[in-house]
C-alpha cells in the first residue's frame, strides 16, 4: 500500500490540485478555473469530478495506492470551521462550508482540512521541507502579499477564530502606506513584490535618478524580477530597494521573535530568489530590533519546498497532519 | 486533604512567597531580601528556610493541607531548564539552576517550576482570574515595564529557547526613544510606568506648558499614579499622555492580535488604574491597525487578579498547570 494525499491550492484565477506521495513528490496534478462568479455549488461539482479524475489516474500508476484525505489551502480559509469566509479575491460571497461540502462527495476519506495558504505552505515546510523536527518556525510567503504559517510545539497557531498568523498586517511604519486591506503601515505594503516596486518608485522620486536601468518602467510594467536582476548588475536603485526592504522585514520578524522565540523563519516566494539581496539585510535588521536574549538564536532560511508544487504540496501536508492527529 | 501550592514572585529587592489554595487565595506568605550581592547558594538556603516555615505555619492552619508543589516567577526564568539566566535586575551573574537546587531541598514535592513573571501572571490569570476556560489570550504587565504572557491553546507559549512572549520589545516606532534592553522604539519605551512619564516630559516641552499640573514636577518626582489623578482633575497634559500611550499600546497589540488572534488580551499593572483613560485609546487604536478579519472580536480586560497578591498567585498557578500534564 502506498499513502497518497490530495492538495488543493485555490487562488483567485487558478485552483490547482495533485496527488501528493509521503516524501512530497507530486504524482499527477491537474487544474480547473476558480469561478469569477456563480455559487459555490457549481465549483464543488468541477472540483470533485477533477479529484475524482486524479483519483483514478493515481491508481492506474500504482493499484495499491490508498488516498488517505484531502488538504486544501484557499484565501481566508479557516481550519476551525472547514469554511473559506469573506475572502476579497474570490467570487463566492460570504462563507462557503467548504470542507462539508466536498464530505458528501468524499464520505470515505480519513482526512479532510482547509487552511489558508500560508498555513499550508508551513505544514509543507514541517512535513517535506527544511522545517522537518522543527517544533517552533515561522513560515513567510511572499509575492502579492505577505503571508505567514506559525508553529507552535509542533502545531499550527489558529488562534480563537481560525484566523492567527497575518503577520503580513502588523504595522511596521504607523500611519505608513497604504496596505491593501484598508490599513497603514503594513508590513506588506512594503515586503512584497508590490511592496518592492512601491520602494524603487520611492527611490527614484527621492534621488531623481533618471541614470537607474529601472527608470525606464512605468508602475505598471515593473515587478520585483526586473527589480532583482538590476540588483544583480550592480543599480544602486534595486539594490537600495532590497536593502530598505530588509529592513522593515526585519523589523517586522524581529516582532516575530519577541512574541514566539521560534527556532527558524523561512522565506517562500518570487522575492526571495533575490537571495542576499534581502536575507543579508532582513537578518541584520531583525537582529538589531529583537531583545538581546534573542540574538542570534534564530534562524532566516530559504524555503526548502520547490516554487511550482509548494502549494498543491503544502496543502496536501495538512493530510498527514490530521491522520497524525488521531 | 486540602491541596495547596507555593507561589514564590523574585524580585530586584524582594523575594516574596505564600502558599495559595485551589481557589486562588493565600494562606499564609512571607518576605526575604533578594541579595544584592552574592551567590545564589545562600540565597536558596534562606529561600529554603522561609519555604519550611510557611509549611509549618498552613499545616498548624489546617492538618490536611498537602503541599503540592512549589511555582517560581523571577526576570529571565527559563521555564524549560529551571533556570534564571543573565538577569540584568539580581545579583545572581550567569546561569542559575534554581529548579535543580530547591529539588535537592524538597525532593518529595509533585511540581517544581519556574518561569519570568508575566507568564506566571497569565497562569494565575487563567487558572484563577478572568481567563478561566479561555484557550488562547495574551496578558500584558504594565509597570516598570512591559511584560508579557501568550496562551496558545490552552499552554504558555515558551518558543524554542523558552523565553518567547516579550511583546514590550516588539518596534512601535522605528528609530524611537530608547529603551531600557538598547533597543530603539520598543513599546515598553511607550507603554510602561516609565513610558507614560517620557510622553508627559515630552508634551510639555511640546506644548511649553506651564498651566499643566504636570509642570511642577522634576523627572525624579513624576510617576504614572500622578498622571492619572492629573487626568481626573481635567488636566489636558495627562489626558493626552494616555491618549498616546493607548495609541502606541493599540498598535503594538494589534500585532498581538495580527499574529496570535486571541480572545481576549488582559492588562495588569499600576497604569490600568487609569481605567477608560488608557483602556478607550487602546481599544480604538487595537481596532484601527488590525487587519479587518480581527476586527470588534478581541476584547481588551483589565486583570481580575489582585494586585497586591498577584505575583504569588501567578506563580503558584504554575504548579496545577504542571499537575494537569502529569
Amino acid at each position: 500500500m502506498k499513502r497518497v494525499a490530495i492538495g488543493i491550492d485555490i487562488g483567485g484565477t487558478n485552483t490547482v490540485l495533485g496527488v501528493v506521495d509521503e516524501n512530497g513528490d507530486v504524482l499527477v496534478k491537474d487544474s480547473i478555473s476558480t469561478p469569477t462568479h456563480g455559487d459555490a455549488k457549481k465549483y464543488v461539482h468541477s472540483l470533485s469530478d477533477s479529484i475524482n479524475e486524479l483519483i483514478d489516474s493515481v491508481h492506474k500508476l500504482n493499484a495499491d495506492a490508498e488516498v488517505m484525505g484531502i488538504g486544501i489551502g484557499a484565501p481566508n480559509g479557516n481550519y476551525y470551521k472547514g469554511t473559506i469566509e469573506q475572502a476579497a479575491n474570490l467570487a463566492f460571497k460570504g462563507v462557503v462550508p467548504l470542507v462539508d461540502m466536498l464530505r458528501e462527495n468524499f464520505p470515505h476519506l480519513k482526512a479532510l482540512a482547509l487552511t489558508n495558504d500560508a498555513n499550508a505552505a508551513a505544514m509543507g515546510e514541517m512535513i517535506y521541507g527544511g522545517a522537518k523536527g522543527m517544533k517552533n518556525f515561522v513560515m513567510i510567503t511572499l509575492g502579492t502579499g505577505l503571508g505567514s504559517g506559525i508553529v507552535v510545539n509542533g502545531d499550527l497557531v489558529y488562534g480563537h477564530d481560525g484566523f492567527a498568523g497575518e503577520v503580513g498586517h502588523t504595522t511596521v511604519i504607523p500611519h505608513g502606506r497604504v496596505c491593501g486591506c484598508g490599513g497603514e503601515g503594513h508590513l506588506e505594503a512594503y515586503c512584497s513584490a508590490p511592496g518592492i516596486k512601491r520602494t524603487v518608485f520611492e527611490l527614484l522620486a527621492k534621488y531623481n535618478d533618471g541614470e537607474s536601468e529601472l527608470a525606464k518602467y512605468s508602475f505598471g510594467e515593473l515587478d520585483s524580477k526586473k527589480v532583482y536582476e538590476a540588483a544583480e548588475r550592480g543599480d544602486k536603485i534595486a539594490i537600495e530597494a532590497f536593502e530598505i526592504t530588509g529592513e522593515h522585514l526585519g523589523q517586522g520578524l524581529g516582532d516575530t521573535v519577541c512574541h514566539l522565540s521560534p527556532e527558524a523563519i523561512f522565506l517562500f516566494g518570487g522575492p526571495t530568489a533575490a537571495g542576499d539581496f534581502i536575507f543579508k539585510p532582513t537578518k541584520e535588521s531583525m537582529e538589531r530590533h529583537v531583545l538581546p536574549i534573542f540574538r542570534n538564536k534564530v534562524e532566516i532560511l530559504p524555503s526548502k519546498l520547490k516554487s511550482g508544487s509548494a502549494a498543491i504540496v503544502g496543502a496536501s501536508a495538512l493530510v498527514w497532519k490530521e491522520l497524525e492527529k488521531e
